[in-house]
C-alpha cells in the first residue's frame, strides 16, 4: 500500500504524477528528452541502460516498465534487455554500448566512482562527450525515479502483460502526453 | 578536471547544464519547484533537506552551494543549515522537520527502506502528505543532481566566498532564469 493518499490503482510512477502535476511536468520532460530525444544512442539502447540501473536499484517498477519499452524499441527483443540487464559484459552489445553500461554502474552507486579511465575507455570504444554526458545522466535519472516510486511504495503490477502494454505506449507515445 | 569539454571555467552543475541545455531545463524547472515553488514547507526548511542528502552523498558542490542557498533563506544562519546537515536529531529544529530528515535519509539510501512506521511518525509529528511527498522527492531528486555533478567530475571552487554569493543567486533569483 503507498505511504501517503495516491489516486487508486494507478500504478508506480504514474500515480506520484497524478498526485503531483507540478512536479511531473519536468520529470516527465527530462524522461522524454534523455530516452527519446534527438540523440546518436538509440532509444533501444537508452532504456537499456534505464532498465539496467533500476534492476540495480531493485526498482521492479521502473526495471520491468523499461524493459519492456527497451523491448519493444527492440523488435520485441525482451531476450537482449534481460541479457544486458544480467549480465552486459557477456551481452550480445557493442563494446561502446558495454563500456557506458560499465560508467553507468558506478554512477548508480556514486558519481564520484567515475574514474577518468572509465572515461577513456568509453571514448576509445568510440563514445562522443554527449554519449558520455547522456549516459551519466540516465543513470543519475533513474537514481531518481527509482528511490521517487519506492519511497512512495508505490503499487507494483504483478501481471506481466501490464507492463508489455505500457512499455508499447512508453516506447510509442512516449512519456510527456501519456502514461508511465 | 572535468571528465568531458565542459565550457571553462563554471562551477559545478552549471557547466553540465551550459553542455546539454535540452536536459538543462527540466532540471532547472524541477529544482524551482521543489526548492521555491508554492509549498507549506519553507524554502529554508527545503534547501537544508537538499544540503543534508548532498552532505551524505559527499557532494561538495551541492552540499556547499545549498547550504548557502539555505543559509541565505534563514537569515545568514549558517549555523543551522550545518546543525541539520551534520546531527539534524540535536538540531534545534522542530520535531516534524526532525522526521522528515529521517524519511530523506533513508531516501538517499534507498526509497525501499522507507517504512509505514517512518510516515507514521511524520504524520503523527504534523507532515501532510504532499509535505511527505516532496521531502521524498526532494531526496530522490538530489540523489541525481549529486550524481551528476560528481559523475561528470565538475569544477568545485575551492573559495567559500563563492558559494556564498551563488547561494545569494540561488535563494533570491531562483533556478530556473540563472546561475547554480
Amino acid at each position: 500500500m503507498p505511504h501517503i493518499a495516491l489516486p487508486d490503482g494507478m500504478p508506480g510512477i504514474t500515480a506520484g504524477f497524478a498526485f503531483r502535476p507540478e512536479t511531473a511536468k519536468p520529470m516527465r520532460e527530462l524522461a522524454e528528452v534523455l530516452l527519446r530525444g534527438p540523440n546518436t544512442l538509440t532509444s533501444g539502447e537508452r532504456e537499456m541502460i534505464a532498465t539496467f540501473v533500476s534492476a540495480g536499484n531493485s526498482c521492479a517498477f521502473c526495471r520491468d516498465s523499461h524493459r519492456a519499452a527497451a523491448a519493444h524499441h527492440l523488435d520485441g527483443n525482451y531476450a537482449l534487455v534481460d541479457a544486458v540487464a544480467c549480465d552486459y559484459a557477456s551481452a550480445p552489445v557493442s563494446a561502446k554500448l558495454k563500456a557506458l553500461l560499465a560508467i553507468a554502474a558506478k554512477v548508480r552507486h556514486s558519481g564520484r566512482d567515475v574514474t577518468a579511465d572509465d572515461v577513456a575507455r568509453a571514448r576509445g570504444a568510440g563514445a562522443t562527450d554527449t554519449e558520455i554526458h547522456d549516459v551519466i545522466l540516465i543513470a543519475a535519472a533513474f537514481s531518481m525515479f527509482n528511490r521517487y516510486v519506492d519511497g512512495l511504495a508505490t503499487l507494483t503490477p504483478a501481471d506481466p502483460q501490464a507492463y508489455d502494454a505500457m512499455g508499447a505506449r512508453m516506447a510509442k507515445q512516449g512519456y510527456v502526453r501519456t502514461g508511465a
